[in-house]
């Protein structure tokens, strides 16, 4: 089939708006499921939708290559953003619209056309009249925007289901049109709140100020202490386990084209920062950071309010690196965050959530495939990057089912997930259904 | 009259909630008005109610003792706070409810009962058939508890019908019920809002997280330089102009009762923070303090976001001293801000509201005269003190006017003024009528 009949096909999807955070989108949800569906057993895959205590999943195999073969798990989710802002977008976020060599719509990056990729690719090999020359699972999720651990206790119940030798995932973005990457490793997270209190309830700045803790002002003075001057880290002993670059992964941190001018275009910022002593791509993948996502406490209306407020709080994560574990940063993190609090305000440290920072062996001939898949569809060799972001179900996979993902991504650093206007490159869907169809091949 | 008798009367304002910043209560503004009109022209004052652009005002006046003899101005304000959480009151708010020895009712203590001791004892005053032996003069506004200019533009606009040799304003509390106070000084203040952003929206911290400027730990970083580790202003000559404290001033906040335990049991904080080398009552009067009332920016509702935010904001206040002024301050404030914000990071320093700080010469005859006028109902002299809050209008007197305050409290430190069961002792509101009759009394 053409590209246009593939985008074609994948419009009806992307029409469905799957917005897995809101329930009043429940019905939306179902009906991506049986649209899947359908298109799986229209392929000759065994299909089936399976509920889970959340949004319900969409598996489908096709295992006629034999036992002898190897099987692919294909991971990949349906589930996409909510699209607020509503009045910046351009073109309705779920009435694909395609303008320039782009089509722009809600989840269209994220993930449903880099999953589609992969549906298109076989389904190419399918009407080709070739049998496939490998086992395949798809294993497709509605739940990956909104975190929860329905997928976690899937995957543990089901561990001969998704049995496979490797596991490709689309959901992540090469550098530009012309340079592909493939990501070996991934960063872990975990994701806290601080909640501070002094008072039970606010009280008067005139009567009180210069004599109690304000819990903004000590929340404030926590957060500097996490960072030096030097944009390092502070909480002690939080480096200890982190991971000796190799010579190699040196070089190729050194000759990234990721650099200053990609984030400055990238974010609109006037400036980077981070620590002096590693490049920009060093900090992005192969070093630690930590983030405050959110801050409040006491008043934010308009005008004025002279009150000393009763708490204040904060939403702080780390991105870890190997050997750093979740356990290990939260404890030392807690224990450092309780130190800087004075004696007299309350502070409650949670951990909301975390995953494991991921590693895999980039030497092994299921990347050296991946490799020359993308070779041939884009001619020119991938680079091998330390992925910033954290993909949860990397480590649920290697953890639960000892399985290896590699991670082809199929967008571009612009392509605005989670932001409105979300957009795909027509050229790169392509491109990335020649990836997959070469990946397959690569087993013939 | 009895108190009994006046507190009945009391009732009928105390029901009428005018709460100034909600404009569906302006009908009840101007019910509250026409109440007072009605009550001062039934004790033979001329009376007016006038309109500004916001909420209209009440002067009465009655100049029957004659060109000769003392003029007092009686400034009060017949508007409350908004009662919210309107859950947590034990009666309705509205409806005043006596429980005990407390009167209970949004608006009892700040300021309608306080104000009324004075128009309590006046009515006396002239049922008991004797004229009066000053001049007297109500100035009773509607925007006290939302700040604007209007009542500034008023007294601007009217210097000569406001002429007057004293002004005394009961909007403030007696230490406890057997220990009144006078206060000779008030603190000023300069209310100020900051912005920073370092990108158009909000990034993707696991693809920047580690190379970018983070608005709220920039932000962070500015609050906790503001204090050193010992509570002091590190603005580069914040303390320049500072007003050096007499001996006696010295001696007497040495002796204040005004202490640790009364903070914590006021305000439920487990410990007490403040400059080292200076008492609680000077940190409370006569020291200049910095709060940060509300901070803002990210992601707050719940679960997790992994965003870089693009903004972060805080809302801070300093309370100044003599001879500290709202301009200076704000110029240094501005200056140390915007040094320690990084090139790169946007901010935007707003200045949004400012009073200056007023210390009244305590050793004119008014002030011994108030001093007696205490004594003589409460059996106790009263303490002089230097307030830690602002009263704008203070400043309007004297820059406009020329005029002196006198700032005699009737309130209790537990009236829970702003807060939901506000209530005022009867006791106190007795005495209240007893000092403002005795005060009245001096000048015969």
């Amino acid at each position: 089939m053409t590209t246009a009949q593939h985008l074609d096909t994948l419009f009806e999807l992307l029409r469905i708006p799957t917005i897995s955070a809101q329930s009043q989108n429940d019905n939306d949800m179902h009906h991506a499921c049986e649209w899947l569906h359908q298109r799986f057993t229209a392929i000759g895959f065994d299909s089936d939708i399976l509920a889970t205590a959340g949004h319900p999943l969409v598996y489908a195999e096709c295992m006629s290559a034999g036992p002898d073969k190897t099987t692919i798990l294909i991971y990949g989710h349906y589930d996409v953003q909510s699209p607020d802002p509503l009045e910046q977008w351009t073109s309705k976020p779920f009435e694909p619209e395609i303008r320039g060599n782009n089509v722009y719509c809600r989840g269209v990056a994220d993930d449903k056309a880099q999953l589609y990729a992969w549906i298109a690719a076989v389904d190419d090999w399918a009407t080709s009249g070739k049998s496939l020359p490998v086992n395949i699972k798809f294993l497709i999720e509605g739940e990956e925007e909104v975190g929860g651990d329905n997928l976690e206790k899937f995957i543990g119940q089901n561990q001969s289901l998704l049995k496979a030798d490797i596991c490709v995932i689309s959901d992540s973005h090469c550098l530009s049109e012309e340079q592909p990457i493939i990501d070996y490793g991934l960063r872990g997270i975990i994701y806290t709140e601080l909640h501070l209190a002094s008072f039970a309830r606010d009280v008067h700045s005139g009567i009180y100020g210069g004599n109690v803790f304000n819990p903004i002002q000590v929340l404030a003075e926590i957060i500097a202490k996490l960072k030096n001057d030097e944009h390092r880290i502070s909480i002690p002993g939080f480096y200890d386990l982190v991971r000796q670059l190799t010579d190699v992964e040196q070089r190729e941190l050194n000759e990234s084209p990721f650099g200053v001018q990609q984030i400055l275009s990238e974010t609109g910022a006037k400036a980077v920062a981070g620590e002096p002593d590693f490049s920009v791509a060093a900090r992005a993948g192969a070093r630690p950071s930590l983030d405050v996502h959110g801050i409040w406490g006491g008043y934010s209306d308009e005008g004025t309010k002279t009150i000393i407020p009763a708490s204040a709080h904060a939403k702080i994560s780390m991105r870890l690196v190997p050997f750093q574990t979740a356990e290990e940063i939260f404890e030392k993190f807690e224990k450092y965050v309780r130190r800087l609090t004075p004696e007299g305000v309350d502070i409650d440290v949670q951990y909301l959530s975390g995953g494991e920072p991921i590693l895999m062996d980039r030497y092994n001939h299921f990347f050296q495939k991946a490799e020359r898949a993308y070779t041939s569809a884009f001619g020119k060799t991938p680079l091998y990057e330390l992925s910033g972001g954290s993909i949860p179900v990397t480590a649920m996979f290697k953890t639960l089912l000892n399985l290896d993902c590699i991670l082809m991504g199929y967008g571009l650093p612009d392509d605005g997930l989670h932001s409105p206007n979300e957009k795909m490159s027509i050229s790169m869907f392509e491109k990335g259904i020649k990836t997959s169809t070469a990946f397959l091949a690569q087993f013939e």
